[in-house]
């Protein structure tokens, strides 16, 4: 064990926040932090990074579906690569903080490992997934989409307001549609990801690390009732058809239901009703129409399923109750919840203890890269606080202590991996 | 009573109704039916009018407010006239009867009175009143304002969208602001109105004729509610501060206020939530803020009151429960209701059971130029059907016989008033 105490690689604090910061301010000047995929400052960002990994003699390279994937061999060639990774891209006036944390943290892992001296088993790499925020094309995850086999011709010819297609604008920034199966991956032994967790708990409950359990499945609902616009004036409570007051029962049903199943402990769950659209919309006239559209998440799908039947069973007896149509009750957009890998959890769990760090186990609310690369690989995430939860703003923050917890966490599991086997 | 009888006048039901059809013709042939006031297509209405009432003999001028009135003097120039009117401007795609049919009536009641032979001991005065509907300048009943002194400099300096200034506008059609109090009445008897009940009231009860009592007090209070925007995924049910579940939660409670006392059927009241806004609108984010417009309206102050007091406690409470602040609680405009003149509504009653038609006392939940003219003289409205309580909307309609029936009462309620004396 004395080698392996010697060579062990440190995280350089300071380093990682001044990478970290620097890369902060490669940003649209006038909407700080913005930094969007398929642009020039993005590619400004990746030219950052690349400079970076080259500086310590890591491979660069981008792959078809436009991933950015540094590497160190490992000193096995049986085996697979223990990936990191992030994205460097971010929301319209976002943060510095959201994905590049990730990406930063697995450079300063990989700087820190290639000076120690310590070779290990596997290959390292650590990837810049393309596009993992909703670009202008609406499409999230384009890069791990693409690495993990889930990037469709449909989505490819996606088209953003400019009127540039998605197959072309990945082409520019590297990928290669013709070769686009090349980027699926089958040698990657275990995916690994930092971030921020953009919720309050970390935060609330003074804990510093986050072991991510599941990676909620997100379903989408929109409601929409029709009644009769009117004059309202003239006519009487009885023998209205206002379709707001529809929506807003129903509203409150979304809410009392998401609270009841909140409260039970042994799943996730949380919805949110954040459009509400009432028309015509003047404020002499009892409204027509009514759209509410349902954000509901969980780590069980069937969870999802009952509260669908509930709300749909309320929104009809809101719609009666009100004298309107419940017009239409529709499934947007659906998914899957993803699993972390539980011998990875326990690395992560042990690896806190070890440097003393907090943590406790939690799910993500949100979608990250990880979702799709448990597809094809065993994921894990760390969370990290972020003040007040907040996040997709220029207010997110996490302290240098935090970040560097996450990212000393995050080598130590890489090491446990390494030497655990496999 | 021999010589009465044979000069009694008799409306003319086809010619009523051709002129009513063929005013509605002169509209924005796009956007049927739709005369604007401060266009030219108001002024060709109201050349089509100026020469109807000239082919008989009356006197047409237009008043410094921009009223347009026909005239025909009495046999006692002691008396202060009788005298009808409503407006024949629109909404846009407004419909072919909301205020021309009341112009009309009083055309054909003037018409048939030249005719007839039959000399008043009134003059009898039809008047065109300008602007009754909001124009672009945002205010409503310019003209009726304008005869009873309620037309302020504040409201002459409103500007449109095209940046012109209503004084201006005024002008324009004939109005003269230097003169402006000399549109103020004090020589009107009686002020009579003829419109379509733009409710469900009548044509639900099969009656042909409403008796207005009180044309209601009109209250709009804002309502806003602000919390913080949160991310849909990561912020659990319980640490939220979602605004648009306040605003649904006070919405249900308003229509369940207004139900309540709508039920109590010795006050008129109705109240409607017209404007939802909640923001930042995006279906993955816990909404921030959430704004309603309320339209409450009362025969009795003193109801607003109460609706008014306790829907700021609810909405204090709605607050306090889903954890936001009630931002601001805001009286935006307010009225109060113009009572009808006892005397001339039973002139309607009989008159309405002399001719055969069954008839109904009810309160006009909309606001109209004899609420305004109520400040200076006696009122009365008679209210006819109309299909489905439709009304600012192209498929308002009423039959050539409720049309008829309105206007023979109006008739005799003219006679009544002329014989009943001073």
């Amino acid at each position: 064990m004395s080698d392996d105490v010697i060579l062990r690689p440190t995280v350089n604090s300071d380093r990682l926040w001044a990478d970290l910061m620097a890369i902060g301010e490669i940003t649209d000047p006038d909407r700080p932090y913005t930094r969007r995929s398929f642009t020039p400052l993005f590619e400004e960002g990746r030219a950052f990074l690349r400079e970076k990994f080259e500086a310590f003699g890591a491979q660069v390279k981008l792959d078809a579906a436009g991933n950015m994937i540094a590497r160190l061999e490992g000193s096995d060639p049986q085996l697979g690569a223990i990936a990191i990774g992030s994205h460097s891209d971010t929301v319209p006036s976002g943060g510095r903080f959201d994905g590049v944390a990730g990406v930063i943290a697995g450079l300063e892992i990989l700087r820190a490992i290639a000076e120690s001296g310590w070779k290990p088993r596997h290959p390292i790499e650590i990837i810049d997934f393309l596009a993992e925020e909703p670009s202008d094309f609406g499409l999230s995850c384009v890069g791990s989409r693409g690495m993990t086999g889930q990037l469709d011709g449909e989505m490819l010819a996606m088209v953003d307001s400019g009127g540039r297609v998605l197959s072309n604008a990945l082409e520019e920034v590297g990928g290669d549609t013709a070769t686009l199966p090349s980027a699926l991956r089958e040698d990657i032994a275990a995916f690994l990801e930092l971030h921020i967790e953009q919720g309050p708990v970390l935060e609330d409950r003074g804990v510093d690390i986050g072991v991510v359990g599941t990676i909620v499945a997100i379903r989408r609902i929109e409601v929409a009732f029709e009644g009769r616009a009117a004059h309202a004036g003239t006519t009487p409570m009885d023998l209205r058809q206002d379709a707001a007051v529809a929506g807003a029962a129903t509203l409150v049903k979304i809410r009392e239901t998401a609270e009841r199943f909140a409260a039970d402990k042994d799943s996730y769950f949380v919805a949110t009703v954040g459009i509400v659209e009432v028309k015509p919309g003047g404020s002499n006239v009892v409204p027509r129409t009514c759209r509410l559209v349902i954000d509901a998440r969980s780590d069980k799908p069937e969870i999802l399923d009952r509260f669908q039947e509930i709300i749909d069973s309320e929104s009809v007896a809101a719609a009666a109750s009100a004298r309107v149509e419940r017009k239409s009750y529709e499934v947007l957009s659906d998914g899957v919840p993803a699993h972390c890998d539980e011998e990875l959890q326990q690395h992560i769990r042990v690896a806190s203890e070890e440097l003393g760090y907090a943590s406790l186990d939690l799910p993500s609310g949100a979608g990250h890269d990880a979702a799709f690369m448990a597809r094809i690989c065993p994921v894990a995430m760390v969370f990290i606080p972020c003040l007040g939860g907040h996040s997709h703003t220029p207010v997110e923050w996490s302290d240098q202590a935090e970040v560097t917890a996450g990212t000393e966490v995050l080598l130590r599991v890489v090491e446990r991996i390494d030497l655990a086997g496999g």
